[in-house]
C-alpha cells in the first residue's frame, strides 16, 4: 500500500484508561453532569462551610444584597399573589376532598420554607389542582372522605410526608433525571386530561347537585349528571356560568395587555367578595346555593402526631405520596427552569428537589397538604416583578393575617364560585395548540400525548400516566432496536459521503457499497443489523445485476454514529464480516469511536479485519478501495474475487 | 459571503414524504426487517400457494432433492443423536419431577413436527435440562408432585401448551425481536447460574438421600446436604463419581479429537447399559442404590383433555408457560442461527418460531413436555454429518422403537447414572471463559452476566432473570439518557475534526468549540445535554481565561451522530441557541441527518437559526468561522461580540 499518493490517516484507540477512572467518570456524568462540588474546589475549610450553608439555603447568599428597589417590587408581587393563593387555596382543598381552611394553612409554612431553601426567584409556592385531585381520588380509593373525614386528614397528612421524603430523596441521591423521563409531550397530554377531569368534576358544585360520583373519568361523571337532571339547580348555574365568563373575560384582557397583569390576578379574589357579598344580601343559600360555611380562625395546628403509620393504611399513602410527589416535582421544576431560563440565571434541579421535598416533610407537620411551584401562580407571581423569593414571605404573611383574622368573611362565600376559579384555571392547562404543534413535529409525541390525554379522560389519572411513561419508554428502546441505515453516496464535486436519501443527487460509488449505521451496536438490534446489512448487499447486487455496474467488491460500514458497543454487537461485526468474505466481499470501517475503538481492540477484532481496512473517513477508504479496485483491473485483466486480497 | 472562496454545501431537507408512506416504512423495519414476502413478488397464484407451503413446511422445499447420499449421512446422525437423546430425555424428565417415560414421549412426536416445519437443517429436537428444572420448579410451588402427580404432570401439558402458543404468537405477530432482549451475557450468566442449580439438585441422588429439599436456592440445598450428613450413601456416590469421571473424560476425547465425536455421544448410553447391567447383576437396589423401575410399554397417549383450563392452575400454567417458553426460544433461535452461519444457509427467526411453537402446541397434545433444540445434542448432530432435518425423523424412529419394545430394559438403570449424565452434560454450561471475555471487552456486560448468575443461584431462575433483563435495559435506557459528547479538534496537517479524547494530537480550533454529540436527542437527555453543552462552554472559557486564547466566538456542534430529535430536543436546541446568544456566542450546526432536518425544517428552528449556520462538514463550518473571525478583527480592529453578526 506504500504507492498511494494520498496520506491515510490512522484509526486511533484511545489512551488507555485504568478502570476505577472511567468508571468514576461514567458515574459522574451519570449523577453529578452539573458538577455541583465545583465552587467547593479550592477553598479553606471556614469558606466551605459557608458556601455549603448557601447551597443548601440559598437565602444567605441574596439577602445580604437585599435593596429596598427589590423589596418595594417583592411587596406588589407578594400581594398580588396572596390575593390569587387565598380563593385558589380554598378550591384546590375542596378538589382534594379535604377542608377548605388547608388551602390556606399550605399557603402559610411552606413558602417561608421555600423562600430560604429554594434557588428559583419567580417561583410562587402553592397548592396545585391536578395533585389535589390526584390525592383526592387515589386516596378516596382506600378511606371515605364523607365517611371518616379524620383519618382521611391524617393520609393526605401522611401521602404528603411521603411525597417530600421522595422528593428530597431524588435530589439527594441525584436521581432528579428520573423527572426527565415524563417527557414535554407526556406533560401536555396528562395536564390537558387532568384539566379535563377537573373541570368535570366541577359539574356537581355548579348544577348544584347534592350526590355525585365518586369515579372521575368521563363516562361516570356524564351518566352521574345526565341520571339527576332533575335535580340540577338554575340559580347555582347561572352563577357558575356568570363567573367562569367574568374570570375569562379578565384573563383574556390581561393577556392582551400584559401590564394590567393585575386585573386576572384580582379576579378570583373579587369574585369571591362579589359571591359572598351576593349571598349575604339575598339568602341564596336557602335557595340551593352551597357555602363553605365556617371557617376555624388561627394559625396551622401541628400535624406531627398525625401521621399515619399503620398497614393496610401506609402502604395507600406511600403509593399516593410517590406518584403525587413525582407529578408536583415535575411541575416545579419546570417551572422553576423556565422562568430562570428567561432572567438567565441557573437552578440546580436536584438541589431544587431537596428545597421542594423539606417543603413537603414540615408542611406535613403543619397541616399542610402537597405544595409545589404551580405554574399560572408562577407567572402572575414573575408579571408582577418579584426579584427574590422574598415575594413568597410576603405573601405567606398576607396568608397568615387571613388566617388570624378573616376566615370569618368567607362563610357566605358560595362553592360556585370556587368551581368558576377551578374552571377557569383549567381551561388554560388544555393546551390543544401544543397538541397539534406535536402532530406536526413529531407524531410519535403526538401519539404519547394523545394516549395520556385518553388514559386519563377515560380510564385514571395513573392509567394515563402509565401508558405514557411507556409508550416513552418504548420509543427509546424502539430507537435501539430499530436503528436506522443509510446508503451513502458522493455529493458531487465534493470529497463528501451523505445519506442518499437526504441528498438525492449523491452518486454510488461503483464497486462499493458504503453504508452508515445510526445508532449504537447492542444485543437489542444486533440481530437486525446483521440481516440489514445482508438486505443492503442483496438490493445493491440485485441493481448491479440489472444495470451491470461494476460488481460489488467492497462494503463500507461508517461507524461515526455508533456511539458505543457490546458483546453481542462485535460478535454481530465478526459474523458480518465472515458473510461478508463468503460472498466474497472485503469489510471495511470507518471511523470508530473512541469506546468502539476500545472495545475492538480488546476483542482482537481489530487485528481480525485488519489496521489496513480502517480508516478515519469515508473519503481515505474510498480511495483506497478504488485504488485497489484500479490495480486488480489492470493486473489482472479479469474481475477475480480473489484479486484484491493480494494487492 | 459571496466573498469565502471555497464551495460551501447545503445541508438538505430529505424531499417530504406522506405520512402514511413514512409509517409504512417504519412498521416494516419495525417488523419485517428480513423482507418474507419478497419471494412472493410477481408470481402466479399457483406457484405463490406452493411458495407459501413451502414456507411454512420447508420438507416440500428440501423432500424432493432428497438423495441417498444425504440419507446416508442423515441416518447416521440420527442414531446417534437417538443414543443422546434416550438416556438424556429420562434424566431431564426426572429433574421437572415428571415420569421418565415423558422424555422419550418427548424425543418422538416434537422430532417429527419439527422435520417437517423447520428450517434448521442442524438443530436436533428433544428436552431441555434448564427448561425442565424451571418449569418443574414453577409447577411445584403450586402443586406438590409428589402429593399430586396427576395434578402436576397435566399442569406440565398445560405450561407446555401455553409455551407453544406464545412462541408460535410471537413468531406470527413478527415479535421474535423481544428474544434479543436476552443478551449473550444474560444468557451465560442465566445458563450458569441453572447449570450450577440443576448440578446442585443432583446431589440428592449421588448421595442416596430420601429426603430433599424442595427449594433450588443454593443456601437450601447446602443445608438440606448437611443436615443430612448420616444419611449419604457411600455406594451411591462412588458410582456417581465414577460415571462423571467416564463420561467428563469421554467428552474431553472427543473435543480433542473431533472425528472420535461418537465417543461423547455414545458414553451416556454406554453407562446407562453399564450401571443398569452392574444393579442387574449385583443387586444394588437393595443396598440403597435407587434405580427407574416399570416403565410403561407403547407410544404415546393423547393427553389433549387434559389439559387444565380452570383457575387457580391455569394462572400458574401460563405464567410457566410463557417464561420456559421464552427461555426455550432463545436457546432454540440461537443453536439454530449458529449452524446456519456455520454451513451459510439462511434461517428466518420468526418463522422458526411458529415452527417451535408448533411442536409444542402438538406435544402438549400427546403427552410430551416442553422441547426446544437443545445445544449439545444439535452439536452432536451437526459433527455426526447431519445433512437435513431428516436426522430427527431417524431419531424419532429410533424412540419410537425403544418405547415399542425396549423400555424394560431400563428397570434397573440406577438414577445415580442418570444424574451423573446431568452433571457433565451441565459442567459444560458454565462457560467461565466467556465470562472472563466479557470481563475483558465491556465490564457492563460482565456485571449483567455476575447478576443473573448470582441471581439464580442464591434467588431463583425467575429472580436471575428478571434482573439481567432489567440491567440490560437500564444500559439501553442509560445510553440515551447521558450520551457522550466529545470536544472535536484538528487532526494535524488535513481537515478532518476528531475527538481530542480519542486523538491527543488533535488541536483545538481558536475561537471555536467543536462539540459531537453522540445519541439521538430526546426528553430523556434533554435536560442533561443543556447542562452538558453549557458546561463545555464554560470549561473552554475557563482554560482560554488561563491561556490568553483567543476569546470564544462559536460553538459548532457536529449532529452527525444524532440519528433523531423530539420535541423535548428541538425545545433545547432553542434554549442552548438563546443562552449561546446571551453569551455573545453564535451556534453554528454541523450534518444535522435526515430525520433531525426533517423536524428542525417543521419546527421553525432551521429559520430561527438560519440556513447560514448550518453546514455540511465541520471543515466548512470552521473554514466559514474563521472566515468571520477574521474579517470581523481586520474591519473592527476590537473583540466586539456584535461584530460577526454585521458580516
Amino acid at each position: 500500500m506504500g504507492n498511494i499518493d494520498y496520506v491515510v490517516h490512522q484509526v486511533a484507540v484511545p489512551p488507555p484508561q485504568p478502570f476505577l477512572k472511567s468508571l468514576k467518570y461514567s458515574l459522574k456524568e451519570t449523577f453529578f453532569p452539573d458538577d455541583p462540588l465545583k465552587r467547593f474546589k479550592n477553598q479553606p475549610t471556614s469558606k466551605r462551610f459557608v458556601l455549603g450553608l448557601q447551597y443548601f439555603f440559598p437565602i444567605f447568599e441574596w439577602a445580604p444584597h437585599y435593596t429596598f428597589h427589590f423589596f418595594k417590587s417583592d411587596i406588589i408581587a407578594g400581594i398580588t399573589i396572596a390575593s390569587l393563593a387565598i380563593p385558589q387555596g380554598i378550591s384546590y382543598a375542596k378538589l382534594a376532598n379535604l377542608p377548605p381552611i388547608l388551602g390556606l394553612y399550605s399557603s402559610f409554612i411552606p413558602p417561608l420554607i421555600y423562600a430560604m431553601m429554594g434557588s428559583s426567584r419567580d417561583l410562587a409556592v402553592g397548592t396545585v389542582a391536578v395533585g389535589s385531585l390526584l390525592m383526592g381520588s387515589m386516596l378516596s380509593n382506600e378511606v371515605n372522605p364523607n365517611e371518616d373525614p379524620k383519618l382521611f386528614l391524617h393520609l393526605a397528612f401522611t401521602a404528603t410526608f411521603f411525597a417530600g421524603i421522595l422528593q428530597a430523596a431524588l435530589g439527594l441521591f441525584r436521581l432528579g433525571f428520573i423527572v426527565d423521563f415524563l417527557s414535554h409531550a407526556t406533560i401536555v397530554g396528562f395536564m390537558g386530561g387532568a384539566a379535563t377531569v377537573v373541570c368535570l368534576q366541577q359539574l356537581k358544585s355548579i348544577l348544584g347537585l347534592d350526590h355525585f360520583t365518586h369515579a372521575a373519568d368521563l363516562v361516570s361523571v356524564m351518566r352521574s349528571v345526565f341520571t339527576q337532571t332533575h335535580q340540577w339547580r338554575w340559580e347555582s348555574a347561572v352563577l357558575g356560568f356568570c363567573f367562569i365568563f367574568f374570570l375569562l373575560i379578565t384573563r383574556y384582557f390581561s393577556k392582551k395587555q400584559p401590564k394590567f397583569f393585575w386585573v386576572s390576578a384580582m379576579a378570583p379574589l373579587t369574585s369571591v367578595i362579589l359571591g359572598s357579598l351576593l349571598v349575604y344580601f339575598t339568602h341564596a343559600e336557602k335557595h340551593g346555593v352551597q357555602v363553605i360555611g365556617e371557617l376555624k380562625k388561627g394559625l396551622n395546628p401541628a400535624s406531627l402526631t398525625n401521621l399515619v403509620f399503620v398497614s393496610p393504611y401506609m402502604s395507600t399513602a406511600i403509593k399516593t405520596g410517590l406518584i403525587v410527589g413525582i407529578i408536583a416535582l415535575a411541575e416545579g421544576i419546570a417551572v422553576g427552569r423556565s422562568f430562570a431560563m428567561y432572567k438567565n440565571y441557573h437552578i440546580d434541579g436536584n438541589k431544587e428537589m431537596i428545597a421542594i421535598g423539606t417543603m413537603n416533610i414540615i408542611g406535613s407537620f403543619t397541616s399542610c397538604y402537597l405544595t409545589t411551584g404551580p405554574f399560572s401562580r408562577s407567572a402572575v407571581n414573575y408579571n408582577a416583578g418579584c426579584k427574590t423569593a422574598a415575594s413568597n414571605i410576603i405573601m405567606s404573611i398576607a396568608v397568615m393575617l387571613t388566617l388570624l383574622f378573616l376566615t370569618p368573611l368567607f362563610h357566605y362565600t358560595p362553592l360556585v364560585v370556587l368551581s368558576a376559579i377551578i374552571v377557569s384555571a383549567m381551561l388554560g392547562l388544555i393546551d390543544y395548540e401544543a397538541a397539534i404543534h406535536l402532530w406536526k413535529i413529531d407524531k410519535f409525541d403526538f401519539v404519547v400525548c394523545v394516549s395520556a390525554y385518553i388514559g386519563v379522560v377515560f380510564g385514571s389519572v395513573e392509567i394515563g400516566l402509565v401508558i405514557a411513561v411507556a409508550l416513552s419508554v418504548l420509543r427509546l428502546l424502539l430507537f435501539v432496536a430499530r436503528p436506522r441505515t443509510f446508503v451513502l453516496g458522493n455529493i458531487p464535486n465534493s470529497v463528501i459521503y451523505r445519506s442518499v436519501e437526504q441528498y438525492p443527487n449523491a452518486n454510488h460509488v461503483p464497486g462499493i457499497l458504503i453504508l452508515e449505521i445510526d445508532a449504537p451496536i447492542y444485543f437489542a438490534n444486533a440481530s437486525y443489523l446483521r440481516e440489514r446489512i445482508a438486505r443492503w448487499i442483496d438490493e445493491e447486487e440485485d441493481r448491479i445485476k440489472s444495470t451491470g455496474d461494476t460488481s460489488l467488491q467492497y462494503v463500507i460500514m461508517d461507524m461515526s454514529a455508533v456511539g458505543n458497543i457490546d458483546t453481542s454487537g462485535i460478535s454481530m461485526l465478526e459474523e458480518v464480516k465472515k458473510v461478508a468474505e463468503r460472498r466474497g466481499l472485503q469489510l471495511v470501517l470507518v471511523n470508530p469511536g473512541s469506546e468502539v475503538m476500545k472495545k475492538l481492540n480488546k476483542s482482537k477484532f481489530q487485528n481480525d479485519i485488519g489496521q489496513k481496512w480502517m480508516y478515519l473517513t469515508v473519503e481515505e477508504a474510498v480511495g483506497a478501495c478504488n485504488f485497489m479496485l484500479h490495480t486488480c483491473k489492470t493486473n489482472l485483466k479479469k474481475d477475480e474475487p480473489e484479486g484484491w486480497n493480494n494487492v
